[in-house]
Order: structure tokens, then C-alpha cells, then sequence
């Protein structure tokens, strides 16, 4: 009898490991299962899931509404509702702020690897366990990222961190100046420039230095008493060119800002070797709101004084920050290390040349001239891929060019800010890809009409 | 013939179901399953599980051993060995620095409510959905606890996040100063103060301010051109007390450093509704690493010039930090809101009990007098539970405390440093619990020796 029953049981009992099997794969592969991680995995997973039609998104942190307990869709410029799927086409296009939203869709794609869980008890102390406010391991991971694209030679030179490049470029200023009232140091530009190096110097009014105007005021005239410091942005905000130094002489220090001297938006000729160069986390992962940049030292008396400028001005940076910028930068280095910056000049150099392509049927209008240059990165001649295009009014009528573009439903920022003629407008091509989209139908509008 | 099988049958499926119900929930009642978040959940659980024998710590961020892929045990002070098991009775104490480590016990036993999981693409951009830098449900937040613990009255008022409350008093001295270098407000403190209020007010050397020494030397003498900026610091860094401004007139502008002002430090006699307040989630949850404090102001004008300071110095602070926050207050709210302050409560009142049991034996060393009183928040009259023992060398000979300590293997921090008299010693009691109880079986070894 049991001969008789036995294929029947068997049977029965193989659909029943089937439909367990199907329906959970712990019983098969003995997987990891969350304990106390669980409830926090399952709060990102549920946000992330909010599909906000593609044109905006939900976060963790955003605002929840009355009587319900999931955040809302925070919407991209000139989309509404609450799942962000009404476009309305009379809006402004957004070409304004950097927000590096170009990169978004990128650490989207590698969700499981970018992602990190920060316990209730992570880090609660000042510093890290050799006393400072520096993590080490991240401090690795950055040269290794540098040594890895062969933008910036980092051996035998200090690295230390600031919330944001922002907070760096006061702290270089500080190390560098004298700090002897009688005689402050100089700060300089040169125009076309990003107008922090003034705005900031000029905020602190400290008696340690000022900000002295251009720097082509100064050529030849450094031969004073003063410390000169000039600020040189390469590649350039606005315009990407890769700049140098100006001024020449014993009494000239520079502050290298690099924050756009990746392989995203300019080509790579030579690794960067400057005595103190600025670089940002905003401009290489995409994370602006993390506040992370880095300082490349080759003096140590001028890494000491900006390691105390931190100290007294915030302790150090935050640690959760340090925490994602090492999980980030752990992602951008996986494989051969280059998808990141594939993905990220695949797209700046396709944004410019749909946007080359629609001013190029324009008189009215021009771009600033870039060209084609080769890569030690890419191991190539690669086409320009800049961050902002630096927009001329052409016209002689066309005195405002911020004007006559607001007009046409597109903010950008005027050339006075970056202390230039307003014939300039700087149009921001970093941002998400429905800004970018809104902008170029916009200029389409705008030249059609010539 | 079936029914003689069917018995047999169902008795194998029960216990096969069974067996799988207990190696898994999932079939027995549909749990949600990890998907992209389960890498970091399991990475992230896997260091909280390095036991480091209960001495030390492993963060995700801690330094890897090469050939390992775990971070190694970071161990407290005066242990050692990979797992931190080795004890070397001969090390000094560590009562010098604040970290706020005996609030990590709480944040352990609130593991899967307080933990957060950011996702690669987390508010990459510069700002929120209102355009500003700052969290509005972090401030949601922050005003419901004030409310909860009935310290500080936020009605009406205007909320600013630092990245530490070490960023939000150079932004306060800055906002109070006319910014009229003829005139430079005068900024003053009472002896013994938190060193940073002098240290940072002339290290930023600004033609806005100096630092013009002792509170006492200005009394009934703020009738001149010039600003005052007093900074007062209630209860007391170091010795615990809770005080008042003492200048008065119409030139006096004060700066409330409020940090300890929680039920973990003392007792809450009424809501504190200063003009200008800075409190720090350092000494609130313990997170000191993560650099965030805020301030909360009644003036408008004084509010949008510690903005435009923020804006300038690290345009605001790091979202990751303001995420975490925003979920530790979410805990710190939880049930009746009382959990957290009953812990911190009753671990800083032991650890004052236990101190001062041993100082009572002895004629050599005293401590700072502090009484019970009614507190608002517990309703009742609690003992104190200061922060830091200010200690003071009775004998004549003993004028240098901190060496006198120093030779006992207790390292604190000299009078001196808090502009006080070198017979004073600051022993930090917010340290970890092996911190305190080395510190308290080295004063038990000293007392015992008079």
C-alpha cells in the first residue's frame, strides 16, 4: 500500500517546495535576513518607489502631508501636481544655479552600490580614532580617484576637507595672507569669474586681506610690499576654458579652483600639480547638497593654518557627509573606474552639441569657443563638454542679454555677476535633463523667431 | 486505502511547514523583502555585529586591515588588541575632550528606530524644494522638542541650522556687529567661559569685532559708542552654573549658548526666551561628529545676516547631517517624549553621585557647588547632573591642579584655558563609561593617598 501512495505524497510535495521556493528564496539559498536595518531599508525603498511621473521626486526628509505618512513629490521646474505629470509650457526654463542633477540618473542606476545605512550611533564622537576631523579612508579613496583620472598629482602633498568647496576658498585665503594687519594681502581675479572670490573675501572683512578687483589691474605691479593671492579657475566658471596664473613674482600665491577638471567637462591634458588646488564632491559625483570639497596642499605650513581655520570655523565637516562621500567615491572607482565619467561626458557632450547646434542657426547669438582637445583620461581627442554655456548678445541694440533672454522664458545669470559685460548670460547645462529639454525648446522658440 | 494515508501525509507536510515557518517568516505572513537596500542593511549590520568585547567600535567608515574587507575595532582609551580585550590598568583617564559618548548605550538600544538609509541620489541639488538651505521639517522637528522639554520658548521666532553650534557664534557675532569698522562691537565673556568665544572671535581678526577680555572689566561702563556682545553660556561650560548676562544698557547684545540646557545637564526652571539662542544636537543625542546646531532668534534683520553668513561660508549645512537629525528627534519625540532625558538624566546624576562621594573624602580636592532644584520638565525637584566636574587644588602648594592630576593618570582640561585660575581642573563626565570609570578609580587611588 505505502508503494501504492508514495508517488502521490511526492508529487504533492514537490509543488509544495515549488511554490515556497518561487515565493521565497530563503528556503533554497540560506540568504542575509535584515534584523534591525529592516525598518530603515524598507522607509528609503518605499520613498524611492514614489514614481512622481519621472519629473520630480520624493525624499526621505521631504515635507509629509496632514494625514498622511508618506513625503510628496517635490516636482522639477514647470511640472505640478502631486504626482507631477501637469506640465505647463508658459514656465521659465531653469538654467540658472549648478545643481549637478545631470548626474541623478547615474546613482540611480547603481541604487544597491551607492547606497549606504547610517546606524543611530555611527560616529557620535568629535573626531576619528587618530584625533582628527579627517577621515583617513576617505582621504585614500580621493587619491586614489585622482590617480585614477590623472587630474591632479597628490603624493607627498596634504589633503584635508571643507563643507564645500565654498568653505575652502575662504580658509586658502586665510592661510595664505600674512596675518599682519599692516599690510593685508591682495586678493584677485580675473573676469569673467565665479563671483564667490569676491562676495566671500569681501564678507569677512578681515584685516588680514581684501579684495583688490581684477587682476589684469595688478600685471607687472606685484613687485609691492603685499602678498598677492589670485584666484584662477580651470577650467573656468563660466566660460571652461582652462586658464592659468596671471601674475608672476615672489609675492604671488594662487588658489587652483578645480572643481570642473574632470573628465566631465573638459578634456584631461596633464595631471594638475598646483601648490594648492580646490576640488568638490558637487562636481564630481553630483552631490552639492553633501557640502564635501578638498584642498590639495603642497606647503604644510599652509595645510596647518587651514587645518585650524577649520577647526575654528566648524570642527571639521560632517561626518555622515565623509561617511556617503567614501560609499560614492567607493562606486566611482569600481570596474576599470571609468562609467562615471563615461555616463557624465556622454551627456554634458550631447547637451552641448544639441545646444551648439541651434545657436550655430543663430546671428543673434553666440557661444564661447571651445575645441576638440585630447584626453590623457579617455586616451583620446575629445569634443567639449562644458558645464555653463557663456551666451553672447551679439546686437548692438541687445545691451542686456539676461533681459532679452528672460524675455523668452529662459533664466540664466548675467554677465555683471561674474563681473563681465551684461552682452553675457550664463546658462547652466548641468542641471536635470527636463530643465535642459525646457531650455533647448525655448532657444529653438527664441532663434526661430530671427 | 486514502484514508489510511492521509494521517501520515499531513503529519509530514505539518512538520515541513512547520520547519520552514521557524527558519522563515516569510511564508507564514508576507514580510517585505530588501531589494536594492539589502546590500548596504547586511554591510551596516555586519560591523554593528564586531563586538570589539565591548571596549571599542567598528564603523562602516573605520580603517580596513589589508586582506581583511571588515573594519578593524576602534578601542577606547587604555584598551587594546584587535578585539580590544587587553586592558592596561597603568593609562591615563581620558576627561578631557566632550564627546558625548555616554548617550551611545541609548542609541544602541533604539538601533532599528533610529537608523537611516540614504539612497545614492539623495538630494544631490544645493537646496530644498523652498529654495533655502534648511530643512523645514527639520525645524518642524526641532521647535516640537523645545516644546516637549519646555526649554526654550520658539514661537514666533526664526530657526537657523550651523554646521555646529561652533559655526552659529561666529554667525551670531557677526549678525549683533554693526559691520562699521570705525566702530568694531566689543565681544566679552565671564570667567571661566568655553575658550572658543575669545579663540574664534580674534582668530577671524574682522575690522566688525574684537574680543575686549573679562565681562567684569565693562560693567557700568556700556555707555559709549561702541556695541557689546556678551556671551553667556547657561548652564556654564565648564562649571554647570546656571547664569544671567551681567551688562545691561541699550549698547548690550547677548549671544545665549544654550547647549546644555537639557534635562541631561540640569534642572529646566522655566522655557528660556533670550533673544538669541544656540543649542547643538552634540549634547541633545549625543552627535557631536555630525556638526549640526541651530539658533534660534527673535530679530528678523539679526536672522537674514546669520543666513547671508551661512550662505557665504558653506552655503548651509550638510543634508546627510540635517537627514540624520531629522531622525534622531524622530526617535527623541517617540511615546511621551520622556525616554532619552530620563536616560541621560539618571547616567549623569549616578556619575556626579559616584564623584562626588569620592571628593567628599578628601580635603585636597573640591567641586563646584551645585543644589538640587524643581525642574518643569520632570516636575519635580532632581538632583544636578552637570556635564563637567571644575574641580579645585585646596593646598596652598597645589597651584598647578592639572599637574597635580596629570600625575595621577587623569588628564582634564586646565583652569587656565577657560580664563580662570591654573588651581581649577575641567574633568569631562560625558565620555564613554569605561572613560568614567578609569577616571573614577584614578581619584579613588589619589584621595586615598592624603
Amino acid at each position: 500500500m505505502a508503494k501504492r501512495t508514495t508517488p502521490m505524497n511526492l508529487s504533492f510535495i514537490m509543488i509544495f517546495m515549488i511554490v515556497l521556493c518561487a515565493s521565497n528564496m530563503f528556503v533554497c539559498r540560506g540568504e542575509w535576513e535584515p534584523s534591525w536595518s529592516s525598518k530603515a531599508a524598507e522607509k528609503a525603498e518605499a520613498v524611492a518607489a514614489i514614481p512622481c511621473s519621472g519629473h520630480g521626486r520624493a525624499y526621505l526628509d521631504g515635507l509629509i502631508l496632514k494625514g498622511h505618512d508618506e513625503p510628496v513629490c517635490e516636482c522639477h521646474q514647470c511640472y505640478s501636481g502631486s504626482d507631477c505629470s501637469k506640465f505647463s509650457s508658459d514656465c521659465a526654463a531653469n538654467a540658472g544655479s549648478g545643481d549637478p542633477y545631470f548626474l541623478e540618473p547615474f546613482w540611480m542606476r547603481h541604487a544597491a552600490s551607492s547606497a549606504i545605512l547610517v546606524s543611530g550611533w555611527h560616529r557620535m564622537g568629535y573626531t576619528y580614532s587618530d584625533g582628527s576631523y579627517i577621515s583617513e579612508l576617505l582621504v585614500k579613496y580621493i587619491k586614489n580617484v585622482h590617480s585614477i583620472v590623472g587630474n591632479a598629482i597628490t603624493e607627498g602633498k596634504y589633503i584635508i576637507f571643507g563643507s564645500g568647496s565654498t568653505q575652502l576658498l575662504n580658509a586658502a585665503v586665510y592661510a595664505l595672507s600674512p596675518n599682519s594687519s599692516d599690510s593685508p594681502a591682495k586678493v584677485v581675479a580675473t573676469a569673467p569669474y565665479y563671483p564667490v572670490y569676491r562676495t566671500q573675501t569681501e564678507f569677512f572683512n578681515s584685516r588680514d586681506y581684501s579684495y583688490e578687483g581684477d587682476t589684469s589691474l595688478w600685471k607687472n605691479k606685484t613687485d609691492s610690499n603685499s602678498i598677492f593671492i589670485e584666484f584662477v579657475t580651470s577650467p573656468n566658471n563660466p566660460d571652461g576654458k582652462l586658464t592659468r596664473g596671471i601674475l608672476e613674482g615672489p609675492n604671488v600665491k594662487s588658489i587652483y579652483d578645480r572643481a570642473y577638471y574632470w573628465p566631465h567637462f573638459t578634456a584631461i591634458p596633464s595631471p594638475a600639480d598646483d601648490d594648492l588646488m580646490v576640488f568638490t564632491i558637487s562636481k564630481l559625483t553630483g552631490h552639492a547638497g553633501s557640502r564635501l570639497g578638498w584642498a590639495i596642499i603642497k606647503d604644510k605650513a599652509v595645510y596647518q593654518k587651514m587645518l585650524t581655520y577649520l577647526d575654528m570655523n566648524t570642527m571639521g565637516v560632517s561626518r555622515e557627509a565623509q561617511l556617503r562621500a567614501l560609499k560614492l567615491l567607493d562606486v566611482v572607482v569600481e570596474g576599470d573606474g571609468k562609467q562615471l565619467f563615461q555616463f557624465a561626458y556622454s551627456t554634458m557632450r550631447d547637451r552641448w552639441t544639441r545646444l551648439k547646434q541651434i545657436i550655430s542657426k543663430s546671428k543673434r547669438f553666440s557661444l564661447q569657443k571651445l575645441s576638440p582637445q585630447y584626453c590623457t583620461f579617455f586616451k583620446r581627442q575629445r569634443d567639449p563638454s562644458p558645464a555653463y554655456a557663456w551666451v553672447k548678445c551679439e546686437r548692438q541694440q541687445d545691451k542686456n542679454c539676461y533681459e532679452i533672454l528672460e524675455a523668452a522664458g529662459i533664466n540664466g545669470r548675467e554677465g555683471s555677476l561674474y563681473s563681465a559685460d551684461n552682452r553675457y548670460v550664463r546658462l547652466s547645462l548641468i542641471r536635470s535633463q527636463d530643465d535642459f529639454d525646457i531650455l533647448i525648446n525655448k532657444l529653438k522658440n527664441l532663434v526661430a523667431k530671427e
